[in-house]
């Protein structure tokens, strides 16, 4: 409703979140966070002929069991928001012709699920929808053959590639006052682009974005990182968180790095062979439904600042050389007192 | 502001259309509308390297434009909103790298200008935002090697095919009160499919989407094709123009032909070798900033409600078999008096 700074959106009326579920991949599952996933999936193809239709199946699920949570049928939902890795944002897309509902497709790369926070809170705070389902996915397989190799070719992965999660969050926002998790403010980030042009260094090529993102949500706020009990960024992994670490200490603005955590740094265990961490949009988005929800719900923490971030390139612009820009999306969710 | 029916926002506070542009490349600039657009390109390169630079740059160039007549500088501009149909958006999100606006990256295939033209206008009657910039683009050489084959091999087309137009359109709205034109309401539409598996049979695919759309429009307004002085879709093309007279007219709400036009089956002439007619998210965008809101603004039409039409697939959908999805978005489209 109202606007405090040049990218925040402040929700003056904000929105609840009614429901929120979680759903990862067996890899996943056997992290550090398998016990807050609402699903571990047994393996990554659930019944489907092709990773592509498991992964639109996994978002027609997700949004399924938030629907059914809060009590909403698919005919009560009035939009769904959401997006995610594959070409044309298939998995979303063709989820959203299974289930009826109104479709506003987003592309943020890792950063969506934020995104449609972002956009889905402004929709309701506004008055323009009374609920809608904010849902991001990804999958190791069908990244993999879309963005670096076909998994057949076996090829080696370097160092600081991060691993793509076989993954999907959704958050049902409702205008009802349910008490319980509420979003309320949200900040629309700026492409930032530092010429990284190694598309497997996916955390250097977002750290600017992220911090890029986080400074001006302080400065429209007039907040500092005090502000919050936890900060949770997703995905920069290991080496990116390190490096926001860096460009915020440098910037004189520095972040405490025990109330700062990675969804992708936080997803894998380091001996799990996921290199620089988990990515793609279904990581913060799962770690964000599964965990980070339940957290708040707990009273564990009060205020999170979520933001997601992404890499906007194609194997087509990494091609024909371009460097990786990076953008990011902040949303504050709070535990009602 | 308020909600009228189950997918359409009413904005009680209208955007204003504070400045429109169009980009067409050469062929789209031999046809019916050369005299209306704002730029016909000389070559489809714009003197960079790539097919896909050259894409990004005209879209920079554009939203550039827009700005410049509306005297609001890049640090002004507080968002932009687009997208077009190279697999993760780059042209949109380079062009956003290099004005360095807030980037919402949005994706509803051909539709994406509308889509822009809805979210953005709720932003703004919502309070959230003072301008934002939509924009969507299309280029026939990104788009064939992308989604059909590369150039290169001469592929025969068939005649159901339309022809992706090389084409940019960007509208800049604002909450200033200019006079001019508003946009008034957005519709969003659902994902149909009725198992069209070709994917060059675009406006078959689309054109059920499209009707539900303004079927929807429709009953959530309580209006009828009457309350409009023109209904353009975009992109149907002459076939799928055709396959939407039918579907209207055999659900008893029939659509008048002499106040219904396509974006696609206005861009070329017949003799152009087009096809079924011009597509992409530049079609529909070019021809709404060129053409139709300088109609608007003649006093020619009075009354727009302009419909954009997605085919939500990807190549890789096709491989697997599966049917082509459509979407629509709709807005409409007022000269104030």
């Amino acid at each position: 409703m109202s606007r405090m700074g040049s990218q925040t959106f402040v929700y003056d009326r904000p929105p609840a979140i009614a429901a929120h579920r979680s759903i990862a991949g067996p890899k996943e599952g056997k992290g550090p966070l398998a016990a807050w996933f609402d699903t571990v999936l047994e393996d990554d193809i659930l019944g489907q002929k092709s990773w592509e239709l498991a992964e639109m199946e996994m978002v027609r699920r997700c949004v399924q069991a938030a629907l059914n949570e809060a009590h909403v049928t698919d005919e009560q939902a009035q939009a769904m928001l959401g997006g995610d890795l594959n070409n044309q944002i298939i998995a979303s897309s063709f989820a959203a012709r299974a289930l009826g509902v109104p479709f506003i497709g987003l592309y943020g790369a890792c950063s969506t699920f934020v995104q449609a926070l972002v956009i889905g809170s402004a929709l309701i705070c506004g008055g323009f929808l009374d609920n809608a389902v904010c849902v991001a996915s990804s999958h190791y397989c069908t990244a993999e053959r879309q963005f670096r190799f076909p998994l057949e070719l076996g090829s080696q992965r370097p160092p600081q590639a991060s691993w793509t999660a076989t993954a999907c969050g959704c958050a049902l926002l409702s205008n009802e006052d349910r008490g319980g998790l509420r979003v309320t403010s949200g900040t629309v980030g700026r492409i930032i682009d530092l010429n990284i042009s190694d598309a497997n260094h996916m955390g250097a090529a977002m750290a600017p974005a992220v911090f890029d993102c986080i400074a001006a949500h302080m400065a429209d706020t007039g907040r500092t990182a005090d502000d919050y009990d936890l900060i949770a960024t997703g995905d920069l992994g290991w080496i990116g968180r390190d490096l926001l670490l860096e460009l915020a200490s440098a910037a004189d603005m520095p972040l405490p790095p025990d109330r700062l955590i990675d969804c992708g740094a936080s997803l894998f265990y380091q001996e799990q062979d996921a290199h620089a961490g988990g990515s793609g949009c279904g990581c913060v988005a799962s770690v964000a439904c599964g965990w980070l929800m339940k957290r708040l719900e707990a009273g564990d923490i009060r205020r999170l600042l979520l933001v997601g971030s992404g890499a906007m390139f194609s194997p087509t612009s990494s091609q024909q050389a371009q460097s990786v820009p990076g953008i990011a999306y902040a949303a504050c969710i709070e535990r009602r007192d």
